[in-house]
């Protein structure tokens, strides 16, 4: 059974894209309720502490990818649903452990209080540990998932090997141990780009591939989309912060950045770093060349990513 | 094919059984040596904090169960070596997040620093999160099994239900919310007891039965010898805490227990814990009583767990 998407009129403008996506994050939204404990399930705290961060406003990048690089190759994208929820999942557990006094202390996260700083540290650690596990949970459980065995134990591990010592846990090491450092060498600056974030969003749509079916070129077209704008997310993201803190401060910034930073435009500056997006983005099209318009979405979040910086 | 294990004149006797346990932790010690990145591989403080912890002179109790699981039901044990040895990473993660100072505070560890202590805090954050996640990589992997995926899948379920939010992460969980209280319920010092140590054990053996091939009947009569001993280990090693106190003290520490310590022997007293461990272990032994010979490892087992107070 095969559910039809309407992509035909859909994703051409950027306008249509923002609906899209809207509706994909409700669509989230709604999975990921149904499939986390509730707020009243003992420990409440626990549950609580989790749900607090899985809600709290995310873009839910990550898991449109999943359904998006599913329905590039002619999958179900229903299908796809607790995989990517499963990646949201870890994605936010990596945030809360993140904005720990220990490694970033961060008390605010998306203009609310981090999670530690509502439930406390102890909580905000172990609400962390369940989201990791709950997502292989979930990825494993059959009753929310009709793909075969041998698929869903190809996402565990996948996701396994993108989240870990050798992902994204090793990239975040990496950022926590050059902290304070007064220059970040390039290819130190590139391992944590493509570990600490690139790794989650290429196995993003690589996972989405898988449950849609793709073949071993699709695989290879989409993996190479998905490294692109994993990179493209990264450089665009900074370049937003820096834009943010001249609208805030009135007054451009690139001129002192701090030494060390280990962000792309600290490294090469403004203009460069938006050259550099651009050019991400436009090989993640072409990666996407021998894709009909059901790729369509994958496209249009690769040229919004970019847009946004200019 | 099938390698017969040498079981008929063995685990007669705790001489033996410390043969057997020896022998076993070797094999599974190698193997984990084998499944976890090198402490030369990038980064390298992380492998090494990984390593530090995972190998510190564990009593590897988990993964010795899942290995004697599966040989009870007739399954090859060396098949069960990567599921036995996820629990183990799992169990030590959950120790170097334990011990974390917005935790428990420990700075000591099997007599060792804590990994917080060795490697700071915001690597011991990391190096937990790395050892869950690449205990589920392990179990995914399929050049590490030759498991049928629809088992490694079910595996995967099992442990992460048994590790997270409602297991092992929510006795934590009520663990830390429930410290400084003057009194524990007793049913919140059963929950914490079945849930923080108890779930993983009887997943342990469960694990081994799983990749063993044990059918419905025995696979009961396994989940419920799991469930006894998880709770007499519990029993046995506060009381072995109690006991190694009085030791050291000079004075029997039971009749001055702290109020609302979460313990079996602080609720029940000593000699009343004496006699629920006595009982759980023979309720264990009942629970293999269809079993033949190739289940004397895990009778030993239980048994060696209520000698050791006596």
């Amino acid at each position: 059974m095969k559910i039809p998407f309407q992509h035909s009129a859909a994703c051409r403008t950027a306008m249509d894209l923002k609906s899209y996506l809207k509706e994909r994050r409700d669509l989230i939204d709604r999975t990921m309720n149904r499939l986390v404990p509730r707020e009243q399930d003992y420990p409440e705290k626990l549950h609580s502490a989790m749900r607090y961060s899985l809600f709290s406003g995310g873009k839910r990048l990550r898991p449109v990818l999943t359904l998006a690089g599913c329905e590039a190759v002619g999958g179900v994208m229903e299908h796809a649903l607790p995989a990517a929820c499963a990646l949201e999942m870890i994605h936010t557990y990596s945030l809360i452990h993140d904005d720990l006094p220990a490694m970033d202390n961060d008390d605010m996260r998306r203009g609310m209080a981090s999670n530690h700083k509502a439930f406390g540290e102890a909580v905000a650690v172990l609400a962390g540990d369940a989201l990791l596990t709950h997502a292989f949970y979930v990825i494993a459980d059959s009753a929310s998932s009709p793909i075969q065995d041998g698929k869903r134990l190809q996402m565990v591990r996948e996701i396994a090997a993108a989240a870990g010592c050798m992902g994204m846990v090793g990239g975040q090491t990496v950022d926590i141990l050059s902290e304070g450092k007064d220059t970040v060498d390039l290819p130190i600056l590139e391992y944590i780009h493509t570990h600490k974030t690139g790794a989650l969003i290429r196995t993003a749509v690589r996972v989405g591939a898988i449950v849609g079916g793709a073949d071993k070129r699709e695989m290879q077209d989409l993996t190479e989309y998905g490294e692109k704008i994993g990179l493209a997310f990264q450089i665009t993201d900074d370049l937003l912060d820096l834009l943010g803190d001249e609208k805030r401060l009135g007054k451009q910034v690139g001129s002192d950045l701090k030494k060390g930073e280990k962000t792309y435009p600290a490294a090469y500056g403004i203009q460069e770093s938006k050259n550099r997006a651009r050019e991400l983005m436009e090989s993640a099209l072409d990666a996407l060349s021998r894709f009909d318009d059901r790729a369509d979405p994958l496209r249009e979040i690769a040229r919004y990513m970019v847009e946004r910086i200019n």
